[in-house]
């Protein structure tokens, strides 16, 4: 199933009024904004990554889905898998799982952390890993005083691949929807758009500077920014999968058509030096994931109170509209990540 | 790193005052209770357990937690894996990917869903676990009247084992805790105990009555009785992994000893014409997981509310003693089921 065919199974559920119809990155419950994310070895993040970074991104990109709502957060869930080691290469060890009957066959499939050698290099894996994140999870909560509320902790066979998940609740929003934009407003974004794509690519072994590589590793969700943002902006939202797919998501939740200036695209000086300032540089700034800083609309005498570019407007139809200067480009094959569809 | 370890360095994190130091299985926010749960394919469900038993698992077992809190269920949220099928045999697949840089790597590898053959075998069987799940968690959303807040649906590679995360939500929660037995208390169990560990066996293949086979599969979380016991009784918790473990880790919270006589253990009729009412018979029930029924303390002359059986006595020290009428018997090897410990 396609995840496009999935959410709209998932429409035809019982559907809570705060889950506004599955068509947000968050849901509201009373005075608190929800939102989860889940974070896939191999497929969210490279098995190489360091383990503190995964913490922090896991973290970091649920964060940024509350900052968009204008939240501040409350606390986090995580749910975690302890992944067993794979089974040892001495026979003997078999033996000690003996004697069981049916029930213990499946509760066992994975005690072989337990039962093995307890120091094995595969156990020792594991373990400096599950230590790591926990060292880099301390390290996030603190830098966004943020507590952990609770979770769960479950085993997981030998080279499964991790499947981690955080919850993040928070308080106090104003909550702009993503679907309140409206004709004549102007499109804004914070920081700087690309750094994090740039990242990747370095994480995966193309050579570039430490700035971008950080940009990809440890995203800052701008809570700040959308605290300050989220009261006075019509719609609102963060750039996850890529400027264009989602500047894309925010007209059409609107009901609207976006044009977007690609030359006003911000970009980073590490970016700009890095992968140029170019149409082609430009694009796969726009078009690059994990960015994670806030896209919104607001009228266009708008004055924003933190530092934000202008990067478009929204108007009277539907679909977007890539500009250069004065020329419509065409749209590249793919405006961002789409998950599964 | 073992679950205790694991939650040992959890609890040195920045922790919520409502997190009860880790040590309960529910977190409080404000007027709300959270719990959060993760089954894991192949040790928490059979690979060949239908669907929908899944889904019906995975919200109940998280109720069951908001029942213990005597908590009306306001909402949940999904984490839910979309996974690829195996690569199609075709060779010519592979070039559909072709001219791809090292970002778009990462992100195509669970695309063969997406990019493979739509309706190959594989592909099918997919699909139809995912609609069947829906299918079942809209039977379960419906029967419990509690709705989809939201949640986040991911991607994972072909062959992964699915990891499925339900965090539910509720609201009007006496919440009496795990630690509040005192000196002198009786507990008490509602409903029968060990039906879902004789299913497991059934479903694993042993010949057996449905209703075991229901019980495990079908678990029914006792909200109703929370709610009308949490307001009156000192502590209480949901017998997952076990009646003996889960009383012994309410009379540790408790900071006393408790006393369990194995033939005041509830039976059910099914159970009793199955597996017997002998000491082995009710020692393989005090031991088994997935009862989903309510163990509180109380005091002796406590009138409940609802249909509850006596099964044991708090009292000041330490440890589990486990009687036969007059006689104390040795405690089993295994007193439950324990998580990668």
């Amino acid at each position: 199933m396609t995840e496009a065919e999935f959410l709209d199974g998932l429409r035809r559920l019982p559907l809570h009024p705060g889950a506004h119809g599955l068509a947000d990155d968050t849901a509201t419950l009373g005075h608190h904004i929800l939102t989860t994310d889940t974070l896939v070895e191999g497929v969210h993040y490279l098995a190489t990554d360091p383990p503190e970074d995964v913490a922090w991104k896991l973290l970091a990109q649920n964060l940024s889905d509350l900052a968009a709502k204008g939240a501040t957060p409350a606390g986090v869930l995580l749910n975690y898998p302890l992944r067993a080691a794979p089974p040892s290469t001495t026979p003997a060890d078999a033996g000690a799982q003996s004697g069981n009957d049916h029930e213990e066959r499946l509760r066992d499939i994975t005690s072989t952390a337990a039962t093995g050698p307890r120091r094995s290099p595969g156990w020792k894996q594991e373990e400096d890993w599950d230590a790591a994140f926990l060292a880099g999870l301390a390290t996030a909560l603190s830098h966004f005083a943020c507590p952990l509320l609770g979770g769960d902790t479950v085993s997981l066979p030998p080279h499964a691949p991790r499947v981690l998940t955080l919850t993040a609740i928070g308080a106090d929003a104003a909550a702009p929807p993503r679907s309140g934009a409206r004709a004549g407003d102007a499109l804004y974004v914070t920081g700087t758009i690309g750094d994090a794509g740039a990242g990747l690519a370095i994480a995966l072994g193309r050579d570039g500077p430490a700035a971008l590589l950080a940009a990809y590793r440890r995203p800052q969700p701008r809570l700040a920014e959308g605290r300050a943002l989220a009261p006075r902006v019509h719609a609102m939202m963060d750039v996850s999968d890529g400027l264009l797919i989602d500047a894309q998501r925010l007209a059409a939740a609107s009901a609207l058509a976006v044009t977007i200036d690609l030359d006003a695209v911000p970009l980073s000086p590490a970016y700009a030096a890095h992968v140029g300032t170019d149409q082609a540089a430009r694009l796969a700034a726009a078009t690059a994931g994990d960015d994670y800083q806030l896209l919104f609309a607001a009228p266009a005498d708008f004055a924003p109170p933190v530092p934000v570019t202008r990067i478009g407007a929204l108007a009277e139809g539907a679909g977007l509209t890539l500009k250069h200067g004065a020329q419509a480009l065409p749209l590249p094959a793919k405006l961002g990540f789409q998950h599964a569809s």
